[in-house]
Order: structure tokens, then sequence, then C-alpha cells
């Protein structure tokens, strides 16, 4: 199968109205924020800058990996860089696998340009890493000029998918070894079906970097690929509510990994994450970073202004959000402002 | 931008279909009367009447603050001032702000003709309390020949709008201070997102007369912003279920503020009040006084005779509700009442 | 106005589409019986025939009070009445008060010939006591040759309707001292709002044979009022879901009225009883009688055979929901059955 | 009344919209799988064979009993016995009762060839015991070369349907002594609305090999007799939510046999299994086995190919599932991993 079709498939099935899922939610709307009428704060005094690995951002948020590798992937990922550059936040690559397999597919791979001073995140399949090691990982990294390397799990969509790769005993050990080898920090994370309390565990008993959740309400991986197959789409209807709710997960995370000040293992939250306030309830449950990535996608296939103005709405509502519920700095969205 | 253009917009809007929350309601509809058959009483026994600083009422209802200043408040205040007349019950006007802004703007402002005999609430933005000092509040007060102050705090609002007024800091300060200098009675409110406790706190220490809690379930300020401007409502989209639902606001008001009888701050219950039954349900959690506002708007624009109707049947429901639950007097509306 | 134009208005509008609860049910739905795979015994052996005062009942189930008075009530009592006489349940007559203003309006009051074997309940609004006394109860009783006498209590409908009768001060005196005096059981039940905890213990307290809780779920005699007139429509908007569920009623009841066998005061459920299934639950949390109004008036105005099948479905229903609950007789017909 | 016509009736309607449950459901859709996204193994090494009765079977899946003895069940049943063998699965038969009562109507019974090497449970209902006892049954098993037979429990089914047979009274002691006397194993199991935990005592106790709860929220029967004639239509319409969920009747089960590894009597959990998924649960829920019924009809009706693909696409979501809530064994699946 061609891989840069699939890829492509991905961006237009992702567009349509059958990308999420069906008896689940994040659970973000379970969660109210303690609403202030009296935050005795002015609105632009807000700060919600932050550091990513030795980076400034403005705002706690990332353009979460989603393309590469496919002709429309260069300007989505250019519409993104330059939304990120403009807002200061990190953005994500898609699967770094295409370019691995064939260093002239690098459609997408290289924003560099358009978002100097952001962190970049390479991507990679972790069942790819049994192929793929270290060395493959560095050069990567580099080709992508990339700040860390985000390496996904994906067991249902590989299970859903024709000739997908399911072969996934030895993979915590992999990620251990490439996370103490690799020149820049790794992260780990699904691609929307949430981490499992113990996969979380065996994470940070390992040397990775960040645990992005990915967690489940938002993108549904098993009906994407379930739309490119007859047998496929038959399979995937019975997951169309399987995962932990981004919530649940968060919270689980942010109990394992302590709290913000103290953790050496940066927690991100990301799966359905639709606005702003979805994003300041995922740092009020104690995400250091928020990441979102199909809400996005509409606005990045338009082009750079579209994207710029949509991350620009999330975070102005992040802003207003942690202004109205009487917050002025990062540090200041702990569980207590919800309810 | 012009101010009045903007009051006859929010008219429009307020009476179009996207005007309520999303996702959140006042509450009330999950609280029960406990209804008797055997009331032991005949109806027009049931006397609801009270007092509000000194002013006779024969409901305990209040016409929230709603409109002034734009040509369409004219007609609009006369019909609910002749109404609020009518059935003895409190009025309350639109933000000053307009009126402080030009003098001569003062359509909608002078109802005192139209309801002589009952009290008249003058409203402005505690945001404007920076530009407007207790000189210039007793000037509006005086001017709408009006018996009290009510000063609004709308964060969201003013952060959803562009070049909405977003300093916030000293706020508590300022409406103290205009507390205790003014000549009427202060009381402040919020919108319709509700007061949390700690801004009940703030304002039961400072020396407002009384406490709106204007909770989330009715009107959304951040929607009908949005509806005026694409990329406020691109921002207002993540607000359509944010605040304190009514009735919460309501409880914990009453919590702190303490019994009825012994309180020295006024309670007044608003925000999605639909119906005289809503309205039996608020005085049993603990108001004082109820008000209703957008429930009431298209019927004033209809007019006085429309008005005096639409003001006639929340109070013949909410006599109706007391005397099916059993109670004959305001003060027989408690908690007990509810289950 | 004309009495009998407001009967005959009651029909259509019960036959309608709006005559029901909105946003509050019976709370039937929520109970399950304890199905039985094995019930052990045939389904023909299940006899669930009961007594009331001195009468065989082949079925625990009463016809609930409608019509009376009015031209189409002739037709409708007689099919009600034969259906009764075939399955053997009783019956009850719509208010008498149309007969006890004008002696020659007797359509429907006269159906004995056509039940002659079954109990028939005469009816009468509580607040008509002010104006009836037992005499004219007496009278009433044996115009229609009925065995009982069932007082209603409609404060809500009452209220609603323009010129309703709202006296009901010192009605429980006035009930207490009509059903010692008079010859046959005097009943007492609302109208579909259900009783109060408060309301059964004072009527528990009196010398009546029986309660109907009539509780709310099924018909809105609020809504049906309020299609008559326009401002009863709007008054009746708030009361839509007003009232004590129809199983929260009865298991009030159960417990202050004890245990069937040792209980004085008949207890009888009813209010949106809509099947067999229905009424197994209502007798399994305590009721020795299950009523249903609404729910048999398309059939009996369709004509006896319709009403005979309408009632024979709901005795059959019963029959088959008792056997496959594991249950013989209606003895056996207690709470643990439920879950 | 013609018995091949109800059947062949059945088929009809079983396929149409109105054979399920309404305002119930199995429960499966409350539970949720621990999801991993580090399973940390292979999907191929997933391995959930298991025995039934010394016969292997590929995986823990039943498809339940359904039809024969009409015109159109000798397809069906091929298809599915077909499919059971492709996939190493057992098969049901429908009942055997027309078989029993002419020999010559044999279609749908002769399966055997189409499916050699897995286990066929032959069928009969509980009430036909009273006529056909240990020797028709020998002779039943024998004829349809079945390794078990399959007694069903349908009183509601039964009484719903006009002359049904509703003699349901020594019923327990019949099936003792049926499986006392029997040359291969016999299970007990309802046909849709489940087993109460005192039908299951009653079953543990007596000689059974295994027990079918056959829950509630898939196929209705009472429904299903209900569409083949009017006054069963009336009565079957109060019981579209009669019954015991899936999900309840097998943790009970479960509960009272004890856990997997030390029980003598197996248990099947069945009714409304949708897909793989709800395959999953029920097994951690403690079923040995999972039947599915109506699910598979369509495609049986469709033919051996489509059989074949539904039968595979249930046990592919099984496998999946199982793999990525980290399982590689039927041992593994307990409740642990639900949550
Ligand atoms: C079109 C598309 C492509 C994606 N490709 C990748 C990918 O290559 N690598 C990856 O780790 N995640 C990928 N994801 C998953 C996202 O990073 C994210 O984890 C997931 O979509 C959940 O977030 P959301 O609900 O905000 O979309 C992709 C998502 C989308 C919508
Ligand atoms: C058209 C309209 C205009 C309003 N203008 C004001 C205002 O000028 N000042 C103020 O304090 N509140 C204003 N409000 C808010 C109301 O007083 C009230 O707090 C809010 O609408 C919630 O009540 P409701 O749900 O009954 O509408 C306005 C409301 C409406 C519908
Ligand atoms: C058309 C109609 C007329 C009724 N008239 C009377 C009446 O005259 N007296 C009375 O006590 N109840 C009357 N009822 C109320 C019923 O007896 C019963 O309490 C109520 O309808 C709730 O039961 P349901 O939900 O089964 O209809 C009437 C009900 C209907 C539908
Ligand atoms: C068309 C059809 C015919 C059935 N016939 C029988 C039968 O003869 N004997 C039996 O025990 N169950 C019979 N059943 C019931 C099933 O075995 C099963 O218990 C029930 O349908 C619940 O499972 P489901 O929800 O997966 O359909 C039949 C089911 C269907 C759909």
């Amino acid at each position: 199968e061609d891989n840069t079709a699939r890829k492509a498939d991905h961006l237009r099935i992702a567009l349509g109205d059958h990308a999420g899922f069906v008896g689940l939610t994040t659970g973000f709307e379970q969660l109210r924020v303690r609403a202030r009428a009296l935050p005795e704060r002015d609105l632009d005094e807000v700060d919600l800058s932050t550091e990513l690995w030795g980076h400034h951002l403005t705002w706690p948020l990332l353009i979460s990996c989603m393309t590469g590798g496919t002709t429309e992937a260069g300007p989505v990922n250019r519409a993104l860089a330059v939304a990120a550059q403009r807002h200061g936040v990190a953005v994500g690559l898609g699967s770094g696998r295409v370019l691995l397999e064939d260093h002239a597919r690098d459609e997408g791979f290289m924003v560099r340009e358009a978002a100097p001073d952001v962190p970049i995140l390479a991507n990679l399949g972790a069942a790819q890493l049994a192929e793929y090691g270290p060395d493959a990982c560095e050069w990567l990294v580099s080709r992508c000029a990339a700040d860390a390397l985000v390496i996904h799990l994906n067991p249902l969509q590989e299970a859903v998918q024709p000739g997908g790769d399911t072969g996934f005993s030895g993979l915590t050990a992999r990620i251990d070894g490439l996370a103490r080898e690799l020149s820049v920090p790794v992260v780990v994370k699904e691609v929307g079906f949430g981490l499992a309390p113990e996969d979380i565990e065996l994470l940070a008993g390992s040397g990775v970097a960040g645990i992005d959740v990915a967690g489940a309400g938002g993108t549904n991986w098993a009906r994407i690929e379930g739309q490119r197959e007859d047998e496929a789409g038959a399979v995937a209807a019975a997951f169309t509510d399987w995962g932990w709710p981004t919530t649940e997960s968060v919270r689980v995370a942010h109990e394992i990994l302590g709290p913000r000040r103290l953790r050496t293992v940066y927690l991100i939250a990301s799966g359905g994450v639709r606005d702003g306030v979805d994003a300041l309830k995922a740092l009020c449950l104690g995400a250091d970073l928020v990441g979102v990535a199909r809400g996005l996608l509409s606005a990045a296939v338009e082009g750079p202004e579209a994207a710029d103005r949509a991350v620009g709405v999330i975070a102005r509502q992040l802003q207003v959000a942690a202004w109205a519920a009487g917050a002025g700095r990062v540090d200041d969205l702990e569980s207590h402002l919800l309810r």
C-alpha cells in the first residue's frame, strides 16, 4: 500500500463528519470553571507564558502532530508553523516514517524557516522503532530541525488497518533506549485513545521527557482507518467508544507524575480539546501543555491566515477564561479552579 | 464604536434564538416543589407582598435592568414601567453609561412618571467606575429619579466584545467606596454568569445593600456579543456553558448572607427565571426578590398591555404555586418546601 | 360559564396530544420487575381477584372517574361500564356537580344497568362540599346507584381555570365530616398531581375509607384547562412538571398506611398508569387497587367493544407480568418483586 | 396454527426494525475496557481458543440457536454452520419441536456435514418437555448429530402469543431429570429476557452442564410475537423493557457459579451482543462463552460468505480488543480489565 496515499486519505477523512467518537466524550464538558465576576485584575495582566525544554512559549499550547510526506502536507504544515510562530506556541509534525523510507519525500517536514523561534516536534510510530533505531531517529530530528521527537503508540489504529504494524512486544524497552540515546527530548503519546494508568507508570519509569495522553473523545483513529476499507470499517465499528476520556487520563497522569513544579516528566494534555476553555480545564487538571490537532486542521488547509486566526482564538479564549477564573499565571491554574 | 448602535443590537439579538446557554441550565428544572392537594387556605388569602428599602412591593419581583439610551429604549422601558406600577413590582433601567457620556441621550431613563409608586433602579457597569465616581453616580440616580443604583459586573461580556473595557483591577474597593458615599442603596450584580462564592464574600463584606446573582442558564452575554462581530463570535463559542447556574449561586449566597430575617444585604435571584414557579423556587432557596429580564423583553417590545399581561402571568403563577405549596406569606417560603 | 361545555372540552382536549406532563414522569419507567424464567406455575393458575368493600373484583383495577353531565358522557360511561362488568373491575363516574346543579343532567351517571355486579364510584370536587353537604352527597350516590363516593382535590386545576373554585380552607374538616356521615365509603383523590406526605397524613387521620394518590406523570389538568383559554394557558405553562410522581406518592402512602393486610384505609394508585406492567409495579409498591383514566378514554369513545378490549389488554398484561414475576396472588405482590 | 409459518414470520420480523428493546439496554455500553497503549505483546500472539465439553474452539463464541423446520432455515443454518466451521466456533440450531412433531421437517437441522469439527447444539422449549421426554430428546440430538441440547425458557414469549404453551409448572424437575438421563450435556437458556438470580440458583443446583443467560437488551420476543397478531401486539407493548439486562444477569451468574476455573456449570453470555468488544466485556464479567443470534441473522440470510465475514469480524474485534486490553489468553479476561 502506498503510504502517502494513506496520509492524504487521513487528511480528507479527518476533515469529514465521521472522525469523532460516538458514546464517549472527553469529560471536559462535565467540568466547570469557578467563574469569577470580580477577577480583581486587568485582562491584559494575564500572562500564561511558559517554558518548554528551555524554549519560551507565549501560551502553553501545542499544535499536535498531524501530517507530512504527502503533497497536501506542505502547505498545511507551513500554515501551522506560521501560526505557531506568530502566537509563540509549539508545533508538531506528522510521522516521519515516509521520510525515513524515502529521504526525498520531505513535503511538510521542513518548516523551521516558517517557525524559527518555537519548538518543533518530529514524530514517529513506536512500532517503527523495530526498524529505525536511535541513529535513524537522530537523522529524522536533525533533518526536520526539530527540538524533540514524539513517539506515538497506536495499537488500535494499527490493528484496524489492513497490514497494520501490530508488533508491539518490547516497545517499552525500545522507547527507553531511544530516550537515553537521543540528543533531544523524547515524548510519548497515544493518538486519541488515551494512556492507561499502567502505561503512564511504565513511561514515567523510562527516560522519556514528556507524556502526551492524547485521550479519547476527540479524533477516533479506528473510525478514520475504517473509512479507508470495508472490513476495517466493520471491525472499527466496535471501537467508537474505546479508550480513556482525555480528562480521566490527564487526572491519572497528574497523580502519577506529581505536582507540576516537582515533576521531571512533562505532561501534555490532548485529545478532543475544542477551545481555550477546554485548554484551561486541562491545565487545571495538571497538564503543562495542551495539544490540539483536528480542531486546527480545516483552518490549516485554508491557509496561514486562517490558521493564525484559529490559534489566536484558542489563545484568546484561554486568556479570557484564565482571567475570568481569577488566574494570572500558569502556576495559578490548579484543580481548585474547577468544580 | 457607537454605544447606542450596540444597545440596539443587543435588543434585537436578545429577542432572537441564540441568546441562551447551551449545555448548562439554571438548575430550577431539577428542583421540585412539595405540592399540596390540601393547602387548607383560600387562594386569595395568599399575600406575597414585601418591602424593598422602605418601598412596598405587591410581589417580590423585579424587572431586571435591560435598556436605555437608544431610540427603542423609550417605549420598551415605558412599557415595563407601566407593568411594574400596575403590579407593584420593582423595575430596573439599562446601563446609564450612554447618559453619562451624553446627557441628552435620555431615551428610556425617564420612567418615573409611568411608575410613580414602585422602586426604580438605575444601572452602571463596574468598569465605568474608574471614569465615573460617586458624584457622577449621584447625578445619574437623581436624573433617573431612581431609588437605588445597580452596578453590574460583566468581565466575560467585556472580554468578548472588541474594545471592551477589561480593566477590572481594584473594582471591589471602588464599589465599596461608592456604596458608602451614595445617597441610595447600591446593588451589585452579574449579567448572567452568576457570582462565585468568593465574589459574594467580597461583596457581603463591602457596604453594598444588595446582591443580585444574575446566574447562568438564562441570557448568555458572550453569545450575544458574539453575534455582533466575527472574531467575538469565535471566542464566545467556548463560553456557552460558562458560569454558575442560578440555583447554585443563590444557594451559596443564602448560606453566606444568612437567614432572610437576619440578613442586612438583600439577596436578589435572577438569571433564566422563566415563570412564577421558578420564582417560587428561588424564594425558597433564600432570595428576597426575584428578577426577570429577557423573559419580559418581547412583551415589552409589544407594548404596555403585553408587558402588563406578562408580568401578571408571572405574579399569578407565583401566587398559585405558593398556595399549592401550602404557603401564604413570603416568610413561609423556605427550602423545606422543595425536594 | 357553561359547565357541560367545559366537560365536553375536557374530553376533546384529553384525547389530544398536549394533555400530559413535560419534564416529569411517573417513575414507573425506573422500576424493574424481577422477571423469572422459571415461574414454576401455569399462567392460568394466576388469580389476582380481590375484594373492594365487600365486592368481588376479578382484577385489582379501577376505571378512574372521568365524565358525566354532558352529551358525550352517556355513551362513554356506558362503554366503560360494560367493560368493567365484563372484566370484573370497578368503575368511577365523573364529577356529579352538574347533576347536583341540575337534576335532569344525568347523562353518563346512570350506568348501574350496564354494570350490575361491580362497584360503581360517584364523584365530587372537594371545593363543592362548601355548597353540597352530606345530604346532597347521599342523594348523588343513591341517584347513581353508586357503592362509594370519591372526593377529588384539584387546587391547581381550579387555580388555573378562570373563575375556578379556589376556596380550599377547611376542606379536611368537611371531608372528615362527610366520611363519618355518608352511608357509603368515601375515597379522596387528587386529579393527577399526587398527594403530599402531609396530605396523606391528614387524610389517613380522617374517616375516609380510601385514598387515591392520582399522581403526576399522566394527565396534567393545568395543561388541559390551559387549552381552554389564553391566560389560563400562559399560567399553566409553569406547571407542566408540577406535583408528585405517582410512584413517589404511592411509596409514601404505603409507608404511612402500613402493610396491606393491616391497613384500614384502602390505597389506590393512579396517575399515568399505561399498562398492566405499570399496574403490577404499583401493586408491588403497596397499592390495593390501580386506577386508569385517560389511557382508556379513546377506547371508551370508540365504544363498548373497544373499551372491553382495552381493559382486557391491561388485565392480561397484569396477569402475564405477575406470572412472569413468579407471583400467583395479589398477596404475593410486594416490593421484593421490584429492583 | 402452522408452526412453520410462525418460524418463517420470526425470521422476517427479526430482520425488521422493531425486534429490539425500548427503554432498556444490555449494559455493555456502560462498561469500559481498560485500554492499553503499550500491550507489550504482538497482536498475533493473542490466542483466545478454549474448550467446550472436550471440543476445541478457536474463539469463545457461539452462534445462538435461531431457526429450523421452515424452508428458509435450510440455507440460513448452512451458512451459519459454514461460518462456525471456518472460524472454529460453536453453533446452535432452532427449536426441534417441528422436527419432533413431523420427522420429515428437517430443514436446517442437518448441518453436521457443513460443520464437521465444531460443537453443534440442538434446541427445544422447556414447555415441550411435558410432551417430549428424554427419549424424544435423545432422538432429536442424534438426528441433528448434535453435541449438546439447549432447553429454552420463554415464559413471556409463550404468554404473549395466542395459544402459547404457558404450562410452566414443574419445569425445573423435568429439566433436572432430562439433564441426568441425556447422553449429551444439557444447557438451559432464556430467549432474551435474562435469568433471575433465583432461576440461576435453581438451575445451578440441577444437573445441567451449562446456563445461557440470554439477557435483555437485544432481541425482544414479546415484540416479535406482537407483530404477528393484533391483540398480542397490544399485550406486548407493556414488555418492551422487561427483563434482566445481559450484563446484570452475567454478573449474578458469575457470582453464583463461582470463578471460571472452579465452576462445573458452563456460563454462556448472550442477549444483545453486537460485536467483539461486547463479547470481551462479557468474558471479563465471567462468561465462558459468548453467544450472538440476531446480530448474525442478516448475514446468514445473505449466504455462507457473508456469514463467514460477519463471524470473522466479531472474532477479529474480540482479538483486537483483548490485545489492546493487554490480554493474551481467555484466562486473562477478568473483571479487572473493566472499569
Ligand atoms: C489528520 C491527522 C493526522 C494525524 N497524524 C498523526 C501522526 O502522524 N502522528 C501522531 O502521533 N499523531 C497523529 N495524529 C493524532 C494527533 O496528534 C492527536 O493525538 C489526535 O488527533 C487527538 O487529538 P485531537 O482530538 O485534537 O485531534 C493525527 C491526527 C490527525 C487529525
Ligand atoms: C437586552 C438586555 C439588555 C441588558 N442590559 C443590561 C444592562 O444594561 N445592565 C445590566 O446590569 N444588565 C443588563 N442585562 C442583564 C440582565 O439584567 C440580567 O442580569 C440577565 O439578562 C439575566 O437575566 P435573564 O436570564 O432573566 O435575562 C440585560 C439583559 C438583556 C436581555
Ligand atoms: C377526561 C377526563 C376527565 C376527568 N374528570 C374527572 C372528574 O370529574 N373527577 C375526578 O376526580 N377526576 C377526573 N379526572 C382525573 C382522573 O380521574 C385521574 O385522576 C387523572 O386523569 C390521572 O389519571 P390518568 O393519568 O390515568 O389519566 C378526569 C380525567 C380525564 C382524563
Ligand atoms: C430469528 C430468531 C429465532 C430464534 N429462535 C430460537 C429458538 O428456536 N430457540 C431458542 O432457544 N432461542 C431462539 N432465539 C433466541 C436466541 O437464541 C437468543 O437467545 C436471543 O435472540 C437473544 O440474543 P440476541 O440478542 O443476540 O438475538 C431466536 C432468535 C432469533 C433472532
